[in-house]
Protein backbone atom coordinates (compact mmCIF):
# COMPACT_ATOMS: atom_id res chain seq x y z
CA UNK A 1 0.00 0.00 0.00
CA UNK A 2 1.46 3.64 -0.93
CA UNK A 3 0.75 6.86 1.39
CA UNK A 4 1.14 10.28 0.64
CA UNK A 5 1.10 12.49 3.40
CA UNK A 6 -0.25 16.00 3.16
CA UNK A 7 -1.79 18.70 5.16
CA UNK A 8 -4.43 18.99 2.56
CA UNK A 9 -5.17 22.27 0.58
CA UNK A 10 -4.23 19.97 -2.38
CA UNK A 11 -2.59 21.46 -5.66
CA UNK A 12 -1.03 19.80 -8.93
CA UNK A 13 2.40 19.24 -6.97
CA UNK A 14 0.39 16.88 -4.31
CA UNK A 15 -1.42 14.98 -7.03
CA UNK A 16 1.63 14.09 -9.17
CA UNK A 17 2.94 13.10 -5.40
CA UNK A 18 -0.69 10.42 -5.80
CA UNK A 19 0.07 9.75 -9.39
CA UNK A 20 3.38 8.63 -8.69
CA UNK A 21 2.60 6.45 -5.69
CA UNK A 22 -0.12 4.72 -7.80
CA UNK A 23 2.29 4.00 -9.72
CA UNK A 24 4.47 1.75 -7.05
CA UNK A 25 1.50 0.74 -5.03
CA UNK A 26 -1.89 -0.66 -6.58
CA UNK A 27 -3.75 1.14 -3.43
CA UNK A 28 -2.90 4.56 -2.52
CA UNK A 29 -3.91 6.19 0.85
CA UNK A 30 -3.57 10.13 1.08
CA UNK A 31 -3.15 11.24 4.61
CA UNK A 32 -4.55 14.67 5.21
CA UNK A 33 -3.93 16.48 8.66
CA UNK A 34 -2.66 19.58 9.65
CA UNK A 35 -0.23 18.23 12.29
CA UNK A 36 -0.08 20.81 14.88
CA UNK A 37 2.91 19.56 16.70
CA UNK A 38 4.81 20.98 13.70
CA UNK A 39 3.79 24.41 13.94
CA UNK A 40 5.55 26.98 16.37
CA UNK A 41 2.97 29.39 18.59
CA UNK A 42 3.58 32.45 15.91
CA UNK A 43 3.70 30.20 12.54
CA UNK A 44 0.29 29.73 10.53
CA UNK A 45 -1.74 26.86 12.06
CA UNK A 46 -4.57 28.64 12.34
CA UNK A 47 -4.78 29.97 8.85
CA UNK A 48 -3.50 27.06 7.06
CA UNK A 49 -5.75 26.77 4.11
CA UNK A 50 -8.24 23.82 4.51
CA UNK A 51 -10.63 22.14 1.63
CA UNK A 52 -11.32 18.89 2.22
CA UNK A 53 -14.32 18.41 0.14
CA UNK A 54 -12.13 19.91 -2.73
CA UNK A 55 -9.38 17.67 -1.18
CA UNK A 56 -11.25 14.65 -1.57
CA UNK A 57 -12.78 15.23 -5.50
CA UNK A 58 -9.15 16.43 -6.71
CA UNK A 59 -7.81 13.16 -5.25
CA UNK A 60 -10.48 11.11 -6.65
CA UNK A 61 -9.64 12.14 -9.68
CA UNK A 62 -6.12 11.50 -9.56
CA UNK A 63 -6.80 7.93 -8.40
CA UNK A 64 -5.86 7.94 -4.77
CA UNK A 65 -7.72 4.67 -3.16
CA UNK A 66 -8.90 6.15 0.26
CA UNK A 67 -8.41 9.32 2.28
CA UNK A 68 -7.51 9.10 6.02
CA UNK A 69 -8.85 12.64 7.88
CA UNK A 70 -7.66 12.05 11.63
CA UNK A 71 -9.16 14.36 14.23
CA UNK A 72 -6.04 16.07 16.02
CA UNK A 73 -7.77 14.35 19.40
CA UNK A 74 -7.12 10.71 17.58
CA UNK A 75 -3.30 11.45 16.40
CA UNK A 76 -2.50 13.65 19.94
CA UNK A 77 -4.88 11.59 22.42
CA UNK A 78 -5.03 12.19 25.99
CA UNK A 79 -2.02 11.88 28.02
CA UNK A 80 0.28 11.12 25.09
CA UNK A 81 3.65 12.25 25.46
CA UNK A 82 5.75 10.51 22.66
CA UNK A 83 8.16 12.46 20.22
CA UNK A 84 10.42 11.47 17.68
CA UNK A 85 13.41 13.41 17.13
CA UNK A 86 16.15 13.21 14.46
CA UNK A 87 19.56 14.64 14.98
CA UNK A 88 21.80 16.45 12.88
CA UNK A 89 19.86 16.06 10.03
CA UNK A 90 17.16 18.33 11.37
CA UNK A 91 19.26 21.43 12.88
CA UNK A 92 20.20 23.22 10.05
CA UNK A 93 18.60 25.46 7.61
CA UNK A 94 14.48 25.43 8.28
CA UNK A 95 15.74 23.59 11.76
CA UNK A 96 16.91 27.39 12.85
CA UNK A 97 14.33 29.05 11.83
CA UNK A 98 11.12 26.76 13.15
CA UNK A 99 12.56 25.19 16.65
CA UNK A 100 10.48 21.75 17.18
CA UNK A 101 9.09 21.27 13.43
CA UNK A 102 10.80 18.95 12.93
CA UNK A 103 10.61 16.81 15.95
CA UNK A 104 6.71 17.69 15.23
CA UNK A 105 7.11 16.28 11.47
CA UNK A 106 9.01 13.01 12.31
CA UNK A 107 6.15 12.37 15.16
CA UNK A 108 3.52 12.57 12.91
CA UNK A 109 4.96 10.46 10.05
CA UNK A 110 5.64 7.86 12.72
CA UNK A 111 2.58 7.79 13.28
CA UNK A 112 1.33 7.42 9.91
CA UNK A 113 3.55 4.94 9.05
CA UNK A 114 2.67 3.35 11.78
CA UNK A 115 -1.40 3.42 11.62
CA UNK A 116 -1.47 2.98 7.49
CA UNK A 117 1.18 0.65 7.40
CA UNK A 118 2.81 1.69 3.98
CA UNK A 119 5.23 -0.15 2.16
CA UNK A 120 6.05 3.09 0.10
CA UNK A 121 5.56 6.67 1.25
CA UNK A 122 5.81 9.83 -1.49
CA UNK A 123 6.92 13.32 -0.49
CA UNK A 124 7.55 15.89 -2.46
CA UNK A 125 11.33 17.50 -2.70
CA UNK A 126 10.39 21.00 -2.41
CA UNK A 127 10.63 20.17 1.47
CA UNK A 128 14.18 19.11 0.74
CA UNK A 129 15.08 18.80 4.27
CA UNK A 130 11.86 17.57 5.73
CA UNK A 131 12.17 14.68 2.89
CA UNK A 132 16.21 13.94 4.82
CA UNK A 133 14.87 14.00 7.88
CA UNK A 134 11.76 11.69 7.24
CA UNK A 135 14.16 9.09 5.32
CA UNK A 136 16.31 9.42 8.26
CA UNK A 137 13.86 8.54 10.74
CA UNK A 138 12.42 5.78 8.56
CA UNK A 139 15.72 3.84 7.58
CA UNK A 140 16.78 4.90 11.55
CA UNK A 141 13.29 3.10 13.47
CA UNK A 142 13.52 0.44 10.80
CA UNK A 143 9.88 1.26 9.05
CA UNK A 144 9.56 -1.11 6.66
CA UNK A 145 8.52 1.35 4.20
CA UNK A 146 10.36 3.27 0.78
CA UNK A 147 10.44 6.70 1.30
CA UNK A 148 10.61 8.26 -2.19
CA UNK A 149 11.32 11.47 -3.29
CA UNK A 150 9.19 13.54 -6.45
CA UNK A 151 10.59 16.26 -8.31
CA UNK A 152 9.42 19.76 -7.34
CA UNK A 153 6.46 20.85 -9.31
CA UNK A 154 6.04 24.45 -10.77
CA UNK A 155 3.81 26.94 -12.22
CA UNK A 156 3.73 27.89 -15.53
CA UNK A 157 6.17 30.99 -14.11
CA UNK A 158 8.59 28.99 -12.51
CA UNK A 159 7.22 29.19 -9.18
CA UNK A 160 7.41 25.93 -7.22
CA UNK A 161 3.57 24.86 -5.92
CA UNK A 162 2.95 25.40 -2.46
CA UNK A 163 -0.18 25.38 -0.34
CA UNK A 164 1.23 28.96 1.08
CA UNK A 165 1.38 30.89 -2.10
CA UNK A 166 -2.96 31.17 -1.53
CA UNK A 167 -1.26 33.42 0.98
CA UNK A 168 0.20 35.83 -1.69
CA UNK A 169 -1.18 39.02 -3.15
CA UNK A 170 -0.52 39.21 -6.73
CA UNK A 171 2.33 41.75 -6.34
CA UNK A 172 3.43 39.05 -3.74
CA UNK A 173 3.21 36.31 -6.29
CA UNK A 174 5.10 38.51 -9.06
CA UNK A 175 7.69 38.81 -6.20
CA UNK A 176 7.82 35.19 -5.64
CA UNK A 177 9.53 34.61 -9.11
CA UNK A 178 12.87 35.22 -7.51
CA UNK A 179 13.35 32.09 -5.76
CA UNK A 180 13.45 30.00 -8.94
CA UNK A 181 15.15 33.25 -10.28
CA UNK A 182 18.22 32.74 -8.13
CA UNK A 183 17.89 29.03 -8.47
CA UNK A 184 18.39 29.46 -12.25
CA UNK A 185 21.40 31.88 -12.05
CA UNK A 186 23.02 29.88 -9.43
CA UNK A 187 22.35 26.42 -11.88
CA UNK A 188 23.52 28.65 -14.79
CA UNK A 189 26.79 29.48 -13.21
CA UNK A 190 27.36 26.12 -12.06
CA UNK A 191 27.02 24.35 -15.72
CA UNK A 192 28.99 27.15 -17.09
CA UNK A 193 32.03 25.43 -14.77
CA UNK A 194 31.56 27.50 -11.51
CA UNK A 195 32.60 25.04 -8.37
CA UNK A 196 33.13 27.89 -5.97
CA UNK A 197 30.07 27.50 -3.14
CA UNK A 198 30.43 30.98 -2.19
CA UNK A 199 30.20 32.37 -5.61
CA UNK A 200 27.51 30.50 -6.42
CA UNK A 201 25.60 31.31 -2.75
CA UNK A 202 26.87 35.16 -3.66
CA UNK A 203 24.50 34.69 -7.04
CA UNK A 204 21.64 33.36 -4.97
CA UNK A 205 21.66 36.36 -2.71
CA UNK A 206 22.31 38.81 -4.98
CA UNK A 207 19.12 37.70 -7.41
CA UNK A 208 17.02 37.18 -4.18
CA UNK A 209 18.00 40.90 -3.46
CA UNK A 210 15.63 42.72 -1.09
CA UNK A 211 13.72 39.86 0.02
CA UNK A 212 13.39 38.81 3.50
CA UNK A 213 15.97 35.73 2.98
CA UNK A 214 16.17 33.04 6.15
CA UNK A 215 18.86 31.02 4.36
CA UNK A 216 20.50 31.02 0.96
CA UNK A 217 22.62 28.24 0.95
CA UNK A 218 24.85 25.83 -1.02
CA UNK A 219 25.40 22.26 0.70
CA UNK A 220 26.41 18.87 -0.54
CA UNK A 221 22.98 17.36 -1.26
CA UNK A 222 23.34 14.95 2.44
CA UNK A 223 22.95 18.83 3.67
CA UNK A 224 26.39 19.06 4.88
CA UNK A 225 28.59 22.02 3.80
CA UNK A 226 31.50 21.87 1.42
CA UNK A 227 34.75 21.42 2.07
CA UNK A 228 36.44 23.75 -0.65
CA UNK A 229 35.11 23.11 -3.89
CA UNK A 230 31.61 21.59 -5.31
CA UNK A 231 32.39 17.68 -7.08
CA UNK A 232 29.69 16.69 -9.10
CA UNK A 233 26.70 17.90 -7.27
CA UNK A 234 25.58 20.61 -4.84
CA UNK A 235 22.07 21.28 -3.10
CA UNK A 236 20.82 25.14 -4.01
CA UNK A 237 18.49 25.59 -0.93
CA UNK A 238 16.62 28.76 -0.41
CA UNK A 239 13.65 29.87 2.33
CA UNK A 240 12.65 33.45 1.71
CA UNK A 241 9.12 35.28 3.47
CA UNK A 242 7.12 37.05 0.95
CA UNK A 243 4.43 38.89 2.54
CA UNK A 244 2.37 36.57 5.02
CA UNK A 245 4.36 33.50 3.04
CA UNK A 246 7.21 31.82 3.71
CA UNK A 247 8.47 29.96 0.42
CA UNK A 248 11.17 27.41 0.47
CA UNK A 249 12.91 26.00 -3.14
CA UNK A 250 15.41 24.30 -3.63
CA UNK A 251 17.77 22.57 -6.92
CA UNK A 252 20.47 19.97 -6.83
CA UNK A 253 22.81 21.03 -9.78
CA UNK A 254 24.78 18.17 -10.93
CA UNK A 255 21.55 16.03 -10.68
CA UNK A 256 18.32 17.85 -12.03
CA UNK A 257 18.01 20.13 -14.89
CA UNK A 258 17.79 23.97 -14.36
CA UNK A 259 13.69 24.92 -14.05
CA UNK B 1 3.87 -12.83 16.45
CA UNK B 2 4.83 -12.45 19.91
CA UNK B 3 7.97 -10.64 20.99
CA UNK B 4 9.88 -10.96 24.23
CA UNK B 5 12.76 -8.36 24.51
CA UNK B 6 15.25 -9.32 26.63
CA UNK B 7 19.03 -8.27 27.33
CA UNK B 8 19.81 -11.69 27.45
CA UNK B 9 21.40 -13.45 30.81
CA UNK B 10 18.17 -15.30 30.78
CA UNK B 11 16.47 -16.72 34.31
CA UNK B 12 13.18 -17.98 35.25
CA UNK B 13 11.55 -14.57 35.20
CA UNK B 14 12.57 -14.72 31.64
CA UNK B 15 11.33 -18.00 30.68
CA UNK B 16 7.78 -16.82 32.51
CA UNK B 17 7.09 -14.35 29.96
CA UNK B 18 7.93 -16.59 27.19
CA UNK B 19 5.96 -19.05 28.30
CA UNK B 20 3.03 -16.07 28.46
CA UNK B 21 4.40 -15.13 25.23
CA UNK B 22 3.39 -18.52 23.92
CA UNK B 23 0.09 -18.98 25.31
CA UNK B 24 -1.10 -15.91 23.32
CA UNK B 25 0.98 -15.96 20.33
CA UNK B 26 1.63 -19.79 18.03
CA UNK B 27 4.82 -17.93 17.35
CA UNK B 28 7.24 -15.98 19.87
CA UNK B 29 10.61 -14.43 19.16
CA UNK B 30 12.77 -13.22 21.70
CA UNK B 31 14.98 -10.46 20.91
CA UNK B 32 18.33 -10.32 23.08
CA UNK B 33 20.01 -7.28 22.94
CA UNK B 34 22.18 -5.25 25.32
CA UNK B 35 21.07 -1.80 23.91
CA UNK B 36 24.06 0.58 24.46
CA UNK B 37 21.75 3.76 24.13
CA UNK B 38 19.89 2.91 27.46
CA UNK B 39 22.87 2.65 29.44
CA UNK B 40 24.91 5.90 31.30
CA UNK B 41 28.53 6.51 30.98
CA UNK B 42 29.03 5.29 34.62
CA UNK B 43 26.27 1.91 33.93
CA UNK B 44 26.82 -1.19 34.06
CA UNK B 45 26.94 -1.78 29.98
CA UNK B 46 30.60 -3.32 29.68
CA UNK B 47 29.85 -5.76 32.52
CA UNK B 48 26.37 -6.90 31.82
CA UNK B 49 26.40 -10.39 31.81
CA UNK B 50 26.26 -11.93 28.37
CA UNK B 51 25.71 -15.44 27.64
CA UNK B 52 24.19 -16.34 24.06
CA UNK B 53 24.63 -20.24 24.40
CA UNK B 54 23.10 -20.75 27.56
CA UNK B 55 20.33 -18.26 26.61
CA UNK B 56 19.79 -19.81 23.61
CA UNK B 57 19.41 -23.77 25.42
CA UNK B 58 16.88 -22.27 27.61
CA UNK B 59 14.71 -20.52 25.25
CA UNK B 60 14.50 -23.62 22.96
CA UNK B 61 13.07 -25.92 26.52
CA UNK B 62 11.00 -22.79 27.29
CA UNK B 63 9.30 -22.57 23.88
CA UNK B 64 10.52 -19.58 22.36
CA UNK B 65 10.15 -19.91 18.28
CA UNK B 66 13.36 -18.04 17.61
CA UNK B 67 15.70 -15.61 18.83
CA UNK B 68 16.93 -12.24 17.47
CA UNK B 69 20.24 -11.10 18.56
CA UNK B 70 21.43 -8.24 16.24
CA UNK B 71 24.37 -6.66 16.39
CA UNK B 72 24.56 -2.77 18.23
CA UNK B 73 26.15 -2.13 14.81
CA UNK B 74 23.07 -3.44 12.61
CA UNK B 75 20.75 -1.49 15.58
CA UNK B 76 22.25 2.07 15.51
CA UNK B 77 23.99 2.06 12.15
CA UNK B 78 26.11 4.53 10.29
CA UNK B 79 24.48 8.50 10.77
CA UNK B 80 21.68 7.03 12.58
CA UNK B 81 20.34 9.96 14.92
CA UNK B 82 17.12 9.21 15.55
CA UNK B 83 15.91 8.97 19.50
CA UNK B 84 11.99 8.33 20.81
CA UNK B 85 11.16 10.09 23.89
CA UNK B 86 8.20 9.47 26.23
CA UNK B 87 7.55 12.69 28.29
CA UNK B 88 6.37 12.69 32.12
CA UNK B 89 6.07 9.05 32.29
CA UNK B 90 9.53 8.72 32.03
CA UNK B 91 10.72 11.92 34.16
CA UNK B 92 10.52 10.73 37.86
CA UNK B 93 11.96 7.46 40.15
CA UNK B 94 14.23 5.85 37.83
CA UNK B 95 14.28 8.88 35.00
CA UNK B 96 15.81 10.77 37.84
CA UNK B 97 19.18 8.69 38.33
CA UNK B 98 19.46 7.23 35.07
CA UNK B 99 19.46 10.65 32.58
CA UNK B 100 18.34 9.33 29.03
CA UNK B 101 17.76 5.41 30.29
CA UNK B 102 14.32 5.47 28.91
CA UNK B 103 15.04 7.12 25.97
CA UNK B 104 16.94 4.66 24.91
CA UNK B 105 14.38 1.94 26.25
CA UNK B 106 12.03 3.88 23.72
CA UNK B 107 14.37 3.86 21.21
CA UNK B 108 14.88 0.61 21.14
CA UNK B 109 11.71 -1.18 22.06
CA UNK B 110 10.55 1.41 19.00
CA UNK B 111 12.56 -0.30 16.46
CA UNK B 112 12.31 -4.02 17.49
CA UNK B 113 8.45 -3.25 17.50
CA UNK B 114 8.68 -1.78 13.73
CA UNK B 115 11.98 -4.51 13.04
CA UNK B 116 9.88 -7.64 14.24
CA UNK B 117 6.31 -6.72 13.91
CA UNK B 118 4.51 -8.47 17.03
CA UNK B 119 1.24 -8.59 18.14
CA UNK B 120 1.51 -8.35 21.26
CA UNK B 121 4.82 -7.86 23.46
CA UNK B 122 5.62 -9.54 27.14
CA UNK B 123 7.57 -7.27 29.70
CA UNK B 124 7.55 -7.71 33.05
CA UNK B 125 6.65 -6.01 35.99
CA UNK B 126 9.80 -5.48 37.64
CA UNK B 127 10.73 -2.68 35.61
CA UNK B 128 7.13 -1.53 36.38
CA UNK B 129 7.84 2.22 34.68
CA UNK B 130 10.24 1.03 31.64
CA UNK B 131 6.60 -1.41 31.16
CA UNK B 132 4.93 1.87 31.90
CA UNK B 133 6.97 4.60 29.40
CA UNK B 134 6.87 1.35 26.72
CA UNK B 135 2.80 1.02 26.58
CA UNK B 136 2.87 4.80 26.55
CA UNK B 137 5.57 4.75 23.85
CA UNK B 138 3.31 2.05 21.62
CA UNK B 139 0.03 3.59 22.15
CA UNK B 140 1.64 7.69 21.41
CA UNK B 141 3.26 5.96 18.12
CA UNK B 142 0.11 3.83 17.26
CA UNK B 143 2.26 0.44 16.84
CA UNK B 144 0.17 -2.26 16.23
CA UNK B 145 1.20 -4.01 19.30
CA UNK B 146 -0.89 -5.29 22.37
CA UNK B 147 1.56 -4.62 25.42
CA UNK B 148 1.52 -7.13 27.93
CA UNK B 149 3.04 -7.32 31.72
CA UNK B 150 3.57 -9.94 33.66
CA UNK B 151 3.79 -10.69 37.25
CA UNK B 152 7.40 -10.18 39.22
CA UNK B 153 8.68 -13.91 39.51
CA UNK B 154 10.53 -14.17 42.72
CA UNK B 155 13.38 -16.73 44.36
CA UNK B 156 11.89 -18.78 46.60
CA UNK B 157 13.44 -16.51 49.65
CA UNK B 158 10.81 -13.83 47.73
CA UNK B 159 14.04 -11.56 45.85
CA UNK B 160 13.08 -10.13 42.41
CA UNK B 161 14.66 -12.44 39.79
CA UNK B 162 17.11 -10.19 38.01
CA UNK B 163 20.25 -11.11 35.94
CA UNK B 164 21.46 -8.26 37.97
CA UNK B 165 21.36 -10.17 41.00
CA UNK B 166 24.51 -12.19 39.36
CA UNK B 167 26.37 -9.17 40.83
CA UNK B 168 25.73 -9.92 44.54
CA UNK B 169 28.04 -11.32 46.76
CA UNK B 170 26.86 -14.14 48.57
CA UNK B 171 26.77 -11.44 51.69
CA UNK B 172 25.08 -9.29 49.72
CA UNK B 173 22.38 -11.47 48.61
CA UNK B 174 21.14 -12.28 51.79
CA UNK B 175 21.14 -7.93 52.21
CA UNK B 176 19.30 -7.80 48.95
CA UNK B 177 15.88 -9.67 50.52
CA UNK B 178 15.60 -6.41 52.37
CA UNK B 179 13.52 -4.60 49.41
CA UNK B 180 10.77 -7.51 49.17
CA UNK B 181 10.37 -7.45 53.00
CA UNK B 182 9.99 -3.59 53.21
CA UNK B 183 7.42 -4.28 50.34
CA UNK B 184 5.80 -7.25 52.88
CA UNK B 185 5.61 -4.65 55.62
CA UNK B 186 4.34 -1.56 53.85
CA UNK B 187 2.13 -4.26 51.99
CA UNK B 188 0.65 -5.87 55.48
CA UNK B 189 0.15 -2.14 56.64
CA UNK B 190 -1.99 -1.72 53.48
CA UNK B 191 -3.63 -5.26 53.70
CA UNK B 192 -4.38 -3.78 57.95
CA UNK B 193 -6.01 -0.74 56.71
CA UNK B 194 -3.24 2.02 56.30
CA UNK B 195 -4.04 4.36 53.71
CA UNK B 196 -2.05 7.11 54.35
CA UNK B 197 1.28 7.21 51.92
CA UNK B 198 3.83 8.95 54.02
CA UNK B 199 3.29 6.29 56.49
CA UNK B 200 3.89 3.09 54.11
CA UNK B 201 6.40 5.45 52.54
CA UNK B 202 7.89 5.28 56.39
CA UNK B 203 7.43 1.60 56.44
CA UNK B 204 9.59 1.04 53.47
CA UNK B 205 12.40 3.63 54.09
CA UNK B 206 12.54 1.87 57.77
CA UNK B 207 12.65 -1.78 56.53
CA UNK B 208 15.26 -0.79 54.06
CA UNK B 209 17.58 0.56 56.62
CA UNK B 210 21.00 1.31 56.11
CA UNK B 211 20.40 -0.21 52.14
CA UNK B 212 21.67 2.68 49.73
CA UNK B 213 18.09 3.70 48.71
CA UNK B 214 17.47 5.83 45.35
CA UNK B 215 14.16 5.67 45.57
CA UNK B 216 11.37 3.96 47.87
CA UNK B 217 8.06 5.72 46.70
CA UNK B 218 4.01 5.25 47.60
CA UNK B 219 2.62 6.56 44.09
CA UNK B 220 -0.69 6.29 42.15
CA UNK B 221 -0.12 2.55 40.02
CA UNK B 222 -0.27 5.50 36.71
CA UNK B 223 3.07 6.85 39.01
CA UNK B 224 1.01 10.06 39.46
CA UNK B 225 1.41 11.58 43.57
CA UNK B 226 -1.83 10.95 45.89
CA UNK B 227 -3.58 13.85 47.17
CA UNK B 228 -4.53 12.58 50.44
CA UNK B 229 -5.44 9.17 51.34
CA UNK B 230 -4.87 5.91 48.97
CA UNK B 231 -7.74 4.94 47.57
CA UNK B 232 -8.12 0.95 46.56
CA UNK B 233 -5.03 0.58 44.73
CA UNK B 234 -1.03 2.02 45.51
CA UNK B 235 2.02 1.16 43.61
CA UNK B 236 4.67 0.51 46.07
CA UNK B 237 8.19 1.04 43.96
CA UNK B 238 11.70 0.86 45.34
CA UNK B 239 15.42 1.16 43.46
CA UNK B 240 18.23 0.49 45.92
CA UNK B 241 21.66 -0.31 45.44
CA UNK B 242 23.61 -3.38 46.73
CA UNK B 243 27.25 -3.70 46.49
CA UNK B 244 27.43 -3.24 42.58
CA UNK B 245 23.90 -3.98 42.21
CA UNK B 246 21.17 -1.65 41.70
CA UNK B 247 18.22 -3.19 42.74
CA UNK B 248 14.57 -2.57 41.57
CA UNK B 249 11.34 -4.08 43.08
CA UNK B 250 7.49 -2.91 43.55
CA UNK B 251 4.20 -4.40 44.49
CA UNK B 252 0.83 -2.92 43.37
CA UNK B 253 -0.68 -3.15 46.83
CA UNK B 254 -4.63 -3.11 46.54
CA UNK B 255 -4.27 -5.17 43.12
CA UNK B 256 -1.58 -8.34 43.69
CA UNK B 257 -0.96 -10.09 46.12
CA UNK B 258 2.06 -9.22 49.03
CA UNK B 259 4.69 -11.62 48.08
Amino acid sequence: MGLVPTMGALHEGHLALVREARRLASFVVVSIFVNPTQFGPNDDFARYPRDLDGDVSKLEAAGASAVFAPSAGAMYGPGEETRVRVGATAAPLCGLFRPGHFEGVATVVAKLFALVGPCVAVFGRKDYQQLAVIRRMAEDLFFPVVVVGHPIVREADGVAMSSRNAYLSPEERGRARVLVEALRAAGRAFEGGERNPAVLQAILRRVLGGEVIEYAEVLRPDLGPFEGAIGDRALLVLACRVGKARLLDNLVVGEEAVP
